[in-house]
């Protein structure tokens, strides 16, 4: 999607690779909104530092970094002996593994990528197939989301006032996101339509990312506190929630998202606004049995206790907002129930939160290449 | 109630009057929870200003420092002429109630100061009588929060984890509070518990004041993001809800307070959690017809899209925290229905808000004083 660079307006996407020099080229996240600029890994290791140091983040873009990261490494071994080829594989495997060790996406995006490289024949013909992998990785990723927009445009109409949480845009992914796919595929059809973004506190991602995305691309928006969204509801200004998605429990239609969905969804259904999730099929888990076995990561409180921006002269800062001995709690995601969800934006359609077995589970592997 | 400085806790009253010096000395909350100061009006200029620049915020404190205020104006006035002194009366009235025009508080203090002058045959007695009434508002807005603790304390057992909302603590009245005072009555009875305090965006009164009142008071508190209490319901976390009130409809049990409030009680009505609103009686309009018809402030973006606080030098300072090219909108306050609301603590008894009217409507006159 796109970014204004030294004044002009030009399209990205969040992960590229650039074969020539052998590098994987991000978008540098910490420093949005109030900087943009491209980051540039030129070993496997720069890269799996950038997954570390949240230079990137989200689901889509950290596991297309990965792959794009394992396949570097691969091109990066000097030498013909399959043996040791091997060997440095898993060893990149395992330091780009380790750079966010409870996240799902990158292992997935590696291991589809090691799978891929199977029949070379060869150290050279290996490390083609994958640097090919990871590209058709990052372009499915980019597919996905895009379907995920032509399925959740048909929502949008024009004047409406459609309500966010969080930032599941396009730099969580590839392109175009999941939340904020719709918002971009009805763009593209000519509708107006304005965009509430919830700042999301504590770490404040719609504030920042959200509200940067849509102002690069032009679309309507206002930011709300957290605090914000019941009233509006209540007053009638709100038509419309979207929501990106962590977790979806395949058997059960409960989705983990960032802290504050939950609350949402439940003003949401008081209102009889429809809440909908957005995600690609890989969100989906079929082993989990229920929300209540997922763990919550309770975060660090520092996070609650305080924010990050800059100051008057244009300076990144921390400040301290709360009563300094004071401390928090910050449990980083919740869990919200099928009851509250009208439906689940896929790439393959629009499915009911409680229909998510029947309609995707048996075919789901086919449907998921 | 307590803050320490210099070291030694000590026992202080948000406003105060030093008879000797003809001074209002307030707590400056603006430093608040950062650095606790006094500071010292000497004229009734001073004092206007002080309201005026939020140095002293919440209705209870701003009636109590307008009603001091009337007091040191009329106790300047150097002279002996009935009608001088009269005017001069009036346009002291005047420069505190422009300092904050659309408060009624603070109006309705001095009215009361004013009534009270009425029978001094003098200047020297209206001057001693201005005084003695604005000490009576003070120790009445004391006394009624301290009825309300004594009320709202019925509501507490020991284990129990108590969510607030913003800051209804003693900052906003003279002493105690309306939505603490159950929680500081409770501590004296030595009941043990927890406060969860909502941080509150976007001015974050919870994190920064009510946070700074119970660490004073060594009540175990933590600060939590305004996104997080719908988990921790969900969670079985949070066994009470208590929050203040800018406004209560004595003929709908609506109330208006900080915008975040309807989310709450919303939340905890789904978890059957009790939710209950403290405040004084003079809270109660007994005018107005419906919720619908209160005008909610629209506040200026800026307060959502950055923060207050202090750097790591201590340094009191503002940062953007939102893309700079984004605005947000910023209602103030909302509005939650009756049906949300297990009671209302008043200092003369916790009534259900659909029978204020039947309760305390005919005898109001008579209960206020």
């Amino acid at each position: 999607m796109k970014a204004t660079v030294n004044g002009q307006s030009r399209d990205f996407r969040t992960v590229t690779f650039d074969a020539r020099s052998n590098s994987v080229v991000l978008i540098d996240q910490r420093l949005l909104p109030h900087e943009f600029k491209l980051h540039r890994c030129k070993t496997f290791e720069d890269t799996a530092r950038a997954i570390a140091d949240m230079i990137v983040r989200g689901a889509g873009a950290i596991g297309a970094t990965a792959a794009y990261g394992l396949a570097q490494g691969a091109r990066a071994f000097c030498g013909s002996g399959a043996g040791a080829f091997a060997r440095h594989v898993r060893s990149v495997h395992r330091v780009i593994r380790s750079a966010r060790p409870t996240a799902v996406d990158p292992v997935n995006a590696m291991n589809q990528v090691l799978e891929a490289m199977k029949p070379g024949a060869n150290v050279p013909e290996r490390q083609a197939l994958a640097l090919a992998a990871a590209e058709d990785f990052a372009n499915e990723d980019v597919r996905h989301c895009r379907q995920i927009g032509l399925h959740g445009r048909k929502l949008i109409r024009s004047g409406m006032t459609i309500l966010t949480h969080c930032n599941a845009g396009w730099l969580a992914f590839v392109d175009y996101g999941s939340a904020t796919a719709p918002l971009y595929a009805a763009q593209q059809q000519g509708k107006k339509f304005q965009v509430l973004c919830d700042e999301t506190r504590p770490r404040c991602q719609g504030a920042t990312l959200t509200a940067w995305e849509l102002a690069q691309q032009g679309i309507s928006h206002r930011v709300i506190a957290d605090n914000a969204a019941g009233h509006l509801m209540q007053r009638g200004n709100i038509d419309l929630v979207i929501v990106g998605s962590d977790r979806i429990l395949g058997r059960t239609g409960e989705i983990a998202n960032k802290i504050g969905t939950y609350t949402k969804a439940v003003l949401a259904r008081r209102h009889k606004i429809p809440f909908y999730v957005a995600a690609p099929l890989s969100t989906i888990d079929w082993v989990t049995r229920r929300g209540a076995d997922i763990p919550i990561e309770e975060r660090n409180g520092e996070e609650v206790l305080g924010a990050w921006g800059v100051d008057v002269r244009g300076r990144r800062r921390w400040i301290r907002v709360a009563n300094p001995s004071s401390l928090a709690l910050n449990p980083g995601f919740d869990i919200t129930p099928p009851d509250l969800i009208t439906g689940i934006i896929t790439p393959v359609g629009i499915v009911p939160p409680g229909k998510l077995a029947q309609q995707l589970g048996a075919g789901f592997q086919r449907l998921r290449r």
